[in-house]
């Protein structure tokens, strides 16, 4: 039986931290507040929306809306980034991706200040998580696996790390900063020849492929931490990861469910990045 | 016996092809013009200054000096950067670190723009390499490494590679760019556990370290390739890599020699650098 890593008591861990925070810069006059961009309505975005909303009310943050139609142009777009880079009452901001075809992310991406990138999608904050130099914030997700590792006091530290995924948004700036604490990380990928073999050889493997349930039995050994990143919506409506759990949970030392895993913590991240950037802009 | 894999083979190869995309820039009016910034007479730069204005003589580029004193103070050496930033007759910069340490490396680098940045120093193009974006230029070392793959046939693609080292000029950066060429790579450093078994299980072993003769029989096994980035310089004068070559050529497949192999490409990725940067700057 492996010990089952729950997002929740990590997100309720870290919400007590940023009470404290936000009570102390409250107390100081400042009120961290959010902006959310959003073009059109997928139905993603509004859930994702609806999660954030939901937590900065009860942690009592305020949030900007900005709600541009699916067909606005770059320009229209690039006018809002810029009112909110010069907006000083406004801390932090969500851009909800991918934005349709007919504008340039990197143009968008490239004209947020780094400083109010608090979802890590800025060449400066990519240029931070590489460098680990303070510059912009770590996509959270990415950051969420590690406040996991964290709380339950799993030193990466000279362990041998796999990282499934090569993404932007986790598995490449994740694969940074758990070698920034230590870890011997090794990436692998679409390409990666005998994956099993790769993540056996691990002491913590982190699913981070997007794939539904593509890591079964084969892929793990006793004694191993597992981090599941993936969240998949299966044909009868549930929800599963990129781990066969039924699988992995007999055999590994912990893992993370899903749902109720690292999904749980990351909209907490956002908020803690949130505050840390309002404590910076400040000072 | 292993083959040698002879940097001078590689520079040769590149300067060849260097030529024609010169002499096409040149009869467009386009004369490709090189800034270096020195502060003191350090005898490593000046050794290295030597080297680059040798090639860039022999390849016919033009060289433009900018020698300040060792106690220059911040603000002098902003200044130049700013007029090597503004002045479009240069089209790439190789600004000469470490810095004294009353100079902020971070300002400096920030102050440079990435597209003159040719030795890949800025946050532009460590965000490049990472996110494997079009900005800025990589390290030229790491460059030099990709080189030498490229020139003998060898495909990282699905191959194991363990790159030992994780500094912002060489390890990290090449790491991605291997990961980009599809290889499964592992990063070692100095809090990895058992170096030597990490090496051995890789097809491609680059050491990346800055220790002289680190690594030993022991790293290595039958079939492997090895990229030799350090080059140091013995008690007897005589210059030495992180491997020990007497006891890692019998066993491999191929390896570099030091001197005589990265180091030998590096100051031709650097004017190769600078051809694109002139390109991109006519466009």
């Amino acid at each position: 039986m492996a010990q089952i890593l729950k997002g929740k008591e990590v997100a309720e861990a870290l919400v007590e931290t940023m009470k404290k925070d936000l009570e102390a810069l409250k107390a100081g006059g400042l009120a961290p507040t959010l902006g959310i961009i959003r073009l059109g309505e997928r139905d993603d975005d509004l859930s994702y929306e609806r999660g954030v909303k939901k937590r900065c009310d009860s942690a009592g943050i305020a949030v900007r809306q900005y709600v541009l139609p699916a067909d606005a142009s770059q320009a229209q777009l690039l006018d809002v980034v810029r009112e909110v880079n010069n907006d000083r009452g406004l801390h932090g901001v969500l851009l909800f991706r991918p934005l349709p075809r007919h504008i340039d992310d990197a143009v968008i991406r490239g004209a947020l200040l780094p400083e109010k990138d608090i979802d890590g999608i800025t060449d400066g904050s990519l240029a931070g998580v590489f460098a680990n130099i303070s510059l912009g914030f770590p996509p959270c997700t990415a950051e969420a696996c590690m406040a996991i590792l964290a709380h339950y006091g799993i030193d990466p530290a000279g362990k041998r790390v796999t990282v499934v995924g090569r993404s932007l948004v986790i598995g490449r700036p994740l694969a940074m900063m758990l070698m920034h604490k230590n870890a011997t990380v090794t990436i692998a990928h679409t390409k990666t020849r005998d994956l099993p073999s790769v993540t056996r050889e691990a002491e913590i493997v982190v699913a981070a492929a997007g794939v539904p349930e593509i890591a079964g039995a084969e892929y793990f050994r006793e004694g191993q931490v597992v981090i599941d990143v993936g969240i998949h919506v299966k044909e009868d409506g549930s929800l599963c990861g990129d781990v066969k759990f039924s699988e992995a949970e007999p055999l590994v030392k912990a893992i993370t469910p899903v749902p109720g895993g690292v999904g749980t913590v990351t909209t907490c991240v956002i908020l803690r990045h949130l505050i840390e950037a309002a404590r910076k802009a400040a000072v």
